[in-house]
Formats: structure tokens, C-alpha cells, sequence
């Protein structure tokens, strides 16, 4: 998407071609830096400081490491070390691992010498494939923004609540919730977007706000307990949100509170759509109640990094020295609260029958 | 409640029996720190700079700054001058205004050399009925949470969700939503409470963690996003909070983001309650529609108050220079959500019909 009116990617192939270049993410909501990535180990350490971050970029991130390890050194020693290298950074990616074997299986059967220009190759079409599939997802979200529109008879502005970051900054481009809003905005439907803070790592507030005013979006951060009222007050049309794990019934894992999000959207009858890649659906599990919920640290409740008047980033405590605190990162929300998916192949139910339709190939196992 | 092991209340008149001791709030969380205040002119300034705060406090603030009035210059010129300055202090504060009209009324008739003792005697009385009627909300409240300890069979430990700070911090003494909690703490129910953080201004994180944590009960500081998933999983055993207003159909208004912890409360069948005075119901509005929403600074949600590890105190920005924000400050809790009320007269449906029973005396009107 736009940043300072300037189309980007998180990730790209810089000119020269031996050079990856990223954003690096930690820098961002206080400053917009991109740096160059010029071997593999750096790249390793990228992914490990999170400067990349969110699982389809992680992929792609990995696919170009294997390419710049394998520019300096297209042995089979330095192909195997590059490997391990990548894997070590996110041990629980799966993402990263399906990219790392994809890179593998191309490049291992060629002499050393034509490795390189095919890792280049097909870590291109890695970052293109998960371009094509955020920009399909919005293809059909962007279909369900301009129902809601017409239902507003094309007057005001066509108000979208969002949690968390489901953004292109998580991803190559697009992104997956942000996907619809961003083609109804270039479509001329006159958005507007409320902006979840999303505590405790506030997502929200740092990187969707960023995102969407970057590429010209009009948006308001509000914190995690203002959206029921904003939809009690007819001020919500729509809801869209990412997820980290859907499971076969429907049932859908993403950033805390979505669930309180979707409870508000029902009591108050406004659409909830969940938006994800095919990749994001778990067929192993019949319900949510099943998917783990991970017990994050306590630092990330009570500590918060943010800008001082000169500029400088530090963080803050913001509690009574030695208050104890609970985060749970995740909670599932029931399908029964969920409108609808928003996938790569259309939109489909909450439902097993939902997924069944678009995945047939899946639901026959 | 305690302090340092200590029992406390947040205003007192100090031994001398010319000072009024109080405890400074704008320096909660990160110290807590007593302060004297000798002159009229004092106590304006810390009701005015919010060192004390909460309705029932600043009225007691406000009485106690006459009697130390009448203590320099008992005469009528000074009088009228201590209630003008007090007046002015926080302009909206209904208690503030009907504890000066108290103070007035008993002051008034009397010659000049018997002001001051009549002062403090009147302003002791006002501070002793607060704490009086806070601790009758907290033995209702015990009733309650001794039921639904009984329906644990008395095991584990009895988990309290509260939201914002209902706490002794904004009254003389107990609070209303944490007067049940504290009675049954001291009365040997093993308490734990998920207290809220409460953004954008964090008064769950910073004052009721503060007020739990120094009286000993045991709590644990969560995101405002995460109380659903923790009822979900039943680790709530009931709900409390506070108010600011009730409206005569039994509506809530209070903290934004109670309306979405009521939501998550029904659909997961756990008792959702609200501690209130009898001042807090209005009895001139027919439903929570009609309750005007404050919308606040943007700087509330946009900056963020804490600590550096040095121990001073700076305020960080958290979101891109130049994002925007809203700040709706609090929301309305329909009354078919709470299960019901807790009054210094007893407990009763959120409905006219329950207000009425143990009000009558309103009802009639």
C-alpha cells in the first residue's frame, strides 16, 4: 500500500538484485525506517527482532534469506546452514517452515550454480502468491463493503470497525482484513475505519492506525471499550477482522477481545466478518475449544513503550510497582457470533457446510 | 482500607485538630504520598488538581475546606468567599454543591465565634456518613458473594471481575463496588480479583490495583479485552462495578467498556452486579438513552502516564504522530444485562419495580 504516496511492499527485491530491502517494523508507530538486508544472517536477525513480523511475511522473509545465502554461497553446506539458520528464528511459524521446504525443494536438485537466480526466483513468487491471495480476499470483502453501502443508500461515510493488525504490514501487501477497506477506499467508497487500540501490544493504535493513515484512509483510534457503545449508537457498520486460527466448525481464534467485539456486534445487529487465507483454516480441529491459548508475559500489561516530546522511544510501567498481571493473548470467538469468512475463494458461513463449500477438497478427509 | 498495613481513610482531620490530612492521588500509582492542608486555599487546589477525587470525596474535600475557613476568619465576608472559592473548583460536582449547601445551612445562624467547631463537627459528620453508607453497600454485597462462594461449595477461591475504580480511593472509605470485596476478604472468603486496566484513563491498572494490593487482596491486572475469554473459561465467578448515573428504568451508565463486560456476563451466565448510592439514581430520566455521553480529550487515549526506571514519572505518545482518536468516556448498560443492584439499603432487580421497592419514597413521585 501508499506510504507517503508511494506504493510499497514490507518486503521487496532491491534493484541491484542482491540486496532484500523491509521496513523495519520495530521502529514503527515513532518512525518510518526501511533498512537493507544483504545476508542471510541479517535477515535471520530481522525475523528474530521482529522487524519483520506477521506470518506470511515471516515466509517470504525466509524465502529471500535462502536467496541471499545462496548468492555468496551456492554449496550444499551453506544451503543446509542457511536452513537451520532461518528455521531457529520463529520456532513455531508455520509459515516460515513451509517456505524454507518450498525453497528447499527447488534448489536442492540444481547444480550449485543455478541455485541462486531460481531461490531469487521463487522467493518472487513466494511474495507474489500471498500479494495475489490478500488482494483476492479483498476482491470479495470489497463486494460486501459496497453492499453495506448501498443499504447507507450511498450517503455519509461507511463506517468499519477493526481489532488488532491485520494488515499489510503482517503481510507482503493488502493484508487480510485491511484488504476490503483499502480497495473500497481506492474505489471511491467513502471510508472510515475505527481503529481498536488493541491492548496489550496495541496493534492497533501503532501499526493499523499507521497503515491506514499512510495510505489516506481516515480512521480514529478508540480503545478496546469503546466499540460497543460506537455500536449501540449506530455508528458501526461493519466489522472485519483477521484471525490466527479458525477451527473446522467455524469457530475462530484471534487477537483478546475480539470476542467482546462480536458479542456488541450481535446485541446490536451489525454484520461481523472474519477474513483469513485458506492457510489460517485448522481441519484437525472440530471446535475452538480446542485451539491452546497462549499465557503471554505479564511486562506486556504493565510495561508500554511509546515517545517522548524529543522524539525518543522509551518505555513506562504504568501500574503500582509490583501489581501482578494475566495476559491471555488470544480468545475464541463462538462461530455462532460470526457473520461470515472472507477468504481467497469468496465468502462462505461460519460454519463447517461455510468451509466445505469453498474448500471441497478439504472436507471429503 | 489499609495501607502499609495501616488502616486509612482518604480525608481525616489531623490530631492538631486544625489540619486536614489527605492522601495525594495524582501521585498514585507510582508513590503514595500523604499531604497536609492547612488553609482553604489549599484544599481548593487539591480538588481542583484532582489530588482528591470522586464524588463522594471532594465532598467531604469541600466541607472540611469550609471548617478550615471558618478556623482562620469565622466572619460572613469569609464565609461567602470559602464557598465561592470551593464552588468553583470542579463546577459539574453535584456532591461538592450539596455538601457546601450543608455546611452553609449549619454555619450560617450562628454568631462567628462558634462557626468553626460547628464546621468541623458538620464536615466530620458528612465524611462518617459516607463511610457509614459505603460500608452498609459492602455488608449487602457480602451477602451476595457469600452466596455464590456457598455455590462453589467453598472451594478454591471466589474470582471478582471489576471494571474502572468504584474504590475507597474516590469515597472517605470502603468504595462501592470494592466494599463487598473487601468486607469478604476481611470476613475469610479467599478473594481474588481480575481488575480491569480500564484505558484510555487506566484507573483499574493504576488506583483499584493500588487499593487491592495495599489492603491485601489478592488480584491480578488483565486487559480491558480480557475478561470475556476469562468468563468463558470460568474464571469469573461474578461481576461488580460502579456507576455514575442510573437511570429509573434501572440503565447504567458508567466506565466506558462496562456495557461489553455485561455482554460477555450474559452469554456466559455469570451474575453481573452494580454498587451504587442512593444519589447515583436519577430519578428524572425515564431510560439510559437520555444520559448525555462525555466525549473526551483525544490525549486520553493518544498519551499515556508511567514510570521510567529511574522512579520519575514522564507521559509517552503511543500511536504515529498525527493519528487521530476518540474518546467516548462512558456507555449505557441496559438494565435487562444487570443482574442487580447493590444499594446501602439492599440488593434489587435493575428495573423501576426493584428502585422503587427499596426506594418508595422516590417511586411515588
Amino acid at each position: 500500500m501508499n506510504v507517503e504516496g508511494k506504493p510499497m511492499r514490507t518486503i521487496w527485491r532491491e534493484s541491484s538484485g542482491k540486496i532484500v530491502g523491509i521496513i523495519d517494523q520495530t521502529r514503527l508507530p515513532h518512525e518510518f525506517v526501511t533498512q537493507e538486508i544483504a545476508t542471510v544472517d541479517a535477515m535471520a536477525e530481522a525475523i528474530r527482532a521482529m522487524r519483520v513480523r506477521g506470518a506470511p511475511l515471516i515466509g517470504a522473509a525466509a524465502a529471500y534469506g535462502v536467496a541471499l545465502a545462496l548468492e555468496r554461497d551456492p554449496g550444499d553446506g551453506n544451503l543446509n546452514a542457511a536452513m537451520k539458520l532461518l528455521a531457529a528464528t520463529r520456532p513455531t511459524a508455520v509459515n516460515l517452515r513451509w517456505a524454507l521446504e518450498e525453497m528447499c525443494g527447488v534448489v536442492a536438485s540444481l547444480v550449485p550454480e543455478r541455485r541462486a537466480a531460481a531461490a531469487w526466483a521463487r522467493a518472487g513468487e513466494i511474495a507474489d502468491a500471498d500479494v495475489a491471495l490478500n488482494r483476492r480476499i479483498g476482491e470479495h470483502g470489497l463486494a460486501l463493503l459496497d453492499e453495506a453501502w448501498a443499504r447507507k443508500n450511498r450517503r455519509g461515510r461507511l463506517n468499519v470497525l477493526t481489532h488488532c493488525n491485520a494488515g499489510w504490514l503482517a503481510c507482503v501487501d493488502w493484508g487480510t482484513a485491511t484488504s476490503p477497506i483499502y480497495q473500497a477506499h481506492d474505489a471511491g467508497i467513502p471510508m472510515h475505519v475505527w481503529v481498536d487500540e488493541t491492548r496489550p501490544r496495541n496493534q492497533g493504535a501503532s501499526l493499523t492506525a499507521f497503515e491506514l493513515g499512510s495510505h489516506g484512509v481516515p480512521h480514529t483510534i478508540v480503545v478496546d471499550n469503546a466499540g460497543g457503545h460506537l455500536m449501540q449508537h449506530g455508528l458501526v457498520d461493519l466489522v472485519i477482522v483477521g484471525t490466527d486460527r479458525v477451527a473446522a466448525n467455524g469457530d475462530v481464534a484471534n487477537k483478546i477481545g475480539t470476542y467482546l467485539k462480536a458479542l456488541a456486534a450481535e446485541d446490536n445487529g451489525v454484520p461481523f466478518y472474519v477474513a483469513l487465507p485458506h492457510s489460517t483454516i485448522d481441519w484437525t480441529l472440530d471446535s475452538g475449544a480446542a485451539i491452546p491459548i497462549e499465557e503471554r508475559s505479564a511486562d506486556e500489561v504493565l510495561k508500554m513503550p511509546g515517545r517522548l516530546p524529543d522524539g525518543s522511544v522509551v518505555t513506562v510501567e504504568i501500574a503500582a510497582p509490583g501489581s501482578p498481571a494475566g495476559n491471555p493473548a488470544f480468545d475464541v470467538t463462538p462461530a455462532r457470533l460470526v457473520t461470515g469468512f472472507v477468504t481467497e475463494r469468496g465468502v462462505c458461513p461460519a460454519s463447517r457446510e461455510g468451509l466445505v463449500s469453498l474448500y471441497p477438497e478439504r472436507g471429503e478427509k
